[in-house]
């Protein structure tokens, strides 16, 4: 069947799906209001570790371009900056990686338009909406931008929160020493927040991200609003005064010297409400609107789980469309029901590690200090966060996970 | 983790369920008021045929005693009586089969005794509701009967009917000739109804459930309410006088002198109002209940797919039964997610084909009475109800499954 998809927005969840349909022979068109080449000054746009699952479908698309194992991380490292610290690793069963958006996002554009793929540049206003269906088959909204985002109504039941749950600190920084092999830190300063250190390749090679997750009313809350630009020694030395507090083994990575951030643009402040929308917008003819990615389920960066569920989710829709038969609200339905339990565990996990920890997370924290095959499932998890939320759901499951990870891998037999 | 599953039923889903779950080491014990030796002398319960995918979980269960290729069958036919009257047939992929559940059921019930399965024989009343929850890790509510199904609020979405479609009378018959192998025979008389003529392994070895799906206000309508018992001659003639004007090549099968009910207790007649519910109810502690069969979808007999349906979803919850951390919401909306697009589509299907036909579903009659490739994919999918609603539900989808079916199998090649 000839199918001709519009996709609206060029980010990792519009890029993946317009990249596989491309690779299926699927006509589908970009619509973006930004041209690759624009991207180069822009200011820092997140910080996005890629997940081996995800990497596996950047080589399947072709679009790995970030090969080098030396680019890559192997390892989450586990800080508990408690009185008595606690300090474990798991490990990844495949390497992670992660680039700045501002080199990913072109790439993969120029990638898309060199095999003969069509992005056309325009900003999309209410007017534009109803033409937009009708032109396409089915109309793919990838951005929460403008009024496409408004298509879909909220879920009360998954969109628990009206504020952000972090004040967030996020810049690429110079002068953070790494460990070889390298790997992502995720520190925690009980009652400040968390800071996720990620080694990034960036326009001049591998920087460290800092994404400081801060607790609004904590000691670290101020970074989210002190200003970099108006005097950034008093920035840094403030930063550095921080972390040295409530981050020490990353404090004690950083050559005093040499930290600052890469470029002054590569500092970003604010704060996401994590919500969760309905997808699908069935118009008067029949024709549809799924949402993708973010505009689907935004989740706060804290447990890195948004472009690898919006990189999941665009393969199953171009699963499905390239096995449709129609372009029709039983085609969005089976995505949904192929993509939700994954894309709703992010928002879930990630929602619940905004919490103080509960009694139980404290114990499975203890239980991965002290066995590693525990830690490296968690780790490992990233990659599934349906499966994490399968261990971690109630304290049942955690308890229950922790003891069959604790049995003896071998059932002990007496001898006769 | 040790499980113990409290099972309240014991039609096909809840002895599937429960023979799954003896055959994986965990706890089940079915709950029922009717013990296996009160089956000879009831009523005709239904009539059930078997698709291949039903008798592949049986044979995993090690509950087919009934392998004998005689009784099975492997083929639809299709009889339209129009003015002109339309004949094709469908083959399945692999053999079907029907045996009279009052010989079924307390076989399999015999089975899971014999291999150690715990069966209670009592009724359950609404005090007896929270006791059995709290007995057990799960309750499994696989009978709509008493207090237990009310636990469970219809579904308005999916429950579009408030009265019976069609007007039932179903009954076991002698004197149906079978052609050789056998099939079932799907008869329809436009504007009054349809009847599947089904093989069926009886007591007294093969006879054909003769289901008529009478519309209300049609011709055959009567049939559902005229007694057997009050007069077995006329009821025999005025179904022959139907037969012979609605459903007249079954009627030529007929040796009318042998012609009766195969006992006088093979009759059943009624009619069932299609609904959904949801399928989950938490308690205070945590514990659950849920819906399993009948009381989650219940569909009109017409296309077969009750019984199916039921052991597809009894053995999904099975699988992740076992494959638990906990016996909690999150498991009962991982056997939703998993379970509801089969048992869905079943539903809207059955409920589709209620209703006079569509001008895109009498295209597709047409098509496949032209079509062998067609008619057999149409046969296969009552296996797969979920694949049957991809190809059906909507004129669009129609119209391309005809297109895709009858385009050339290899493409033409110009000769350079």
């Amino acid at each position: 069947m000839a199918r001709n998809i519009g996709i609206v927005g060029a980010g990792i969840a519009g890029l993946h799906l317009a990249l596989y349909l491309q690779k299926h022979g699927v006509d589908a068109t970009i619509i973006t209001d930004r041209p690759p080449e624009d991207y180069r000054d822009l200011r820092l746009l997140n910080t996005v570790a890629h997940h081996h699952v995800t990497i596996a479908r950047e080589d399947y698309l072709g679009v790995n371009h970030w090969t080098d194992p030396k680019d890559h991380y192997y390892y989450h490292d586990h800080v508990f900056n408690f009185p008595e610290p606690l300090r474990f690793r798991g490990d990844f069963s495949k390497a992670s990686r992660a680039v700045d958006y501002r080199l990913y996002l072109p790439a993969l554009m120029q990638d898309f338009m060199k095999r003969g793929g069509k992005i056309e540049y325009r900003r999309i206003e209410e007017r534009d909406i109803r033409p937009l269906v009708a032109r396409f088959d089915l109309l793919v909204v990838s951005t929460g931008k403008g009024p496409l985002g408004q298509l879909f109504t909220y879920r009360p039941e998954h969109s628990p929160y009206q504020q952000p749950q972090r004040r967030l600190c996020v810049g690429l920084y110079t002068g953070v020493k790494q460990p070889d092999p390298m790997n992502v830190t995720l520190s925690v300063s009980p009652g400040h927040g968390e800071m996720i250190v990620i080694p990034t390749v960036t326009f001049g090679g591998i920087a460290n991200a800092l994404l400081m997750e801060n607790v609004p009313g904590g000691d670290m809350e101020e970074l989210a609003t002190l200003s970099y630009d108006d005097n950034p020694k008093h920035f840094l030395k403030v930063l550095l005064g921080k972390l040295e507090k409530h981050h020490p083994t990353t404090y004690d990575r950083i050559d005093t010297a040499r930290f600052d951030l890469a470029q002054p643009q590569d500092l970003l402040q604010g704060g996401v409400v994590p919500t969760v929308r309905n997808t699908m917008v069935e118009f008067d003819d029949g024709k549809c609107a799924i949402a993708l990615g973010d505009v689907h389920a935004i989740v706060d960066p804290m447990m890195g789980q948004g472009a690898n569920v919006a990189s999941y989710a665009a393969f199953v829709l171009g699963e499905e469309i390239v096995n449709a038969d129609a372009c029709d609200a039983r085609l969005c339905e089976t995505i949904d029901l192929k993509r939700q339990d994954r894309v709703l565990a992010a928002s879930r996990w990630t929602n619940v590690m905004l919490q103080p920890p509960t009694e139980a997370l404290g114990m499975l924290i203890g239980a991965m200090s002290q066995n590693p095959a525990l830690a490296n499932e968690f780790t490992e998890n990233f990659n599934y966060p349906d499966r994490q939320w399968d261990r971690i759901s109630t304290p049942q499951r955690i308890q229950a996970w922790i003891e069959r990870m604790s049995a003896p891998s071998e059932p002990v037999r007496a001898i006769a």
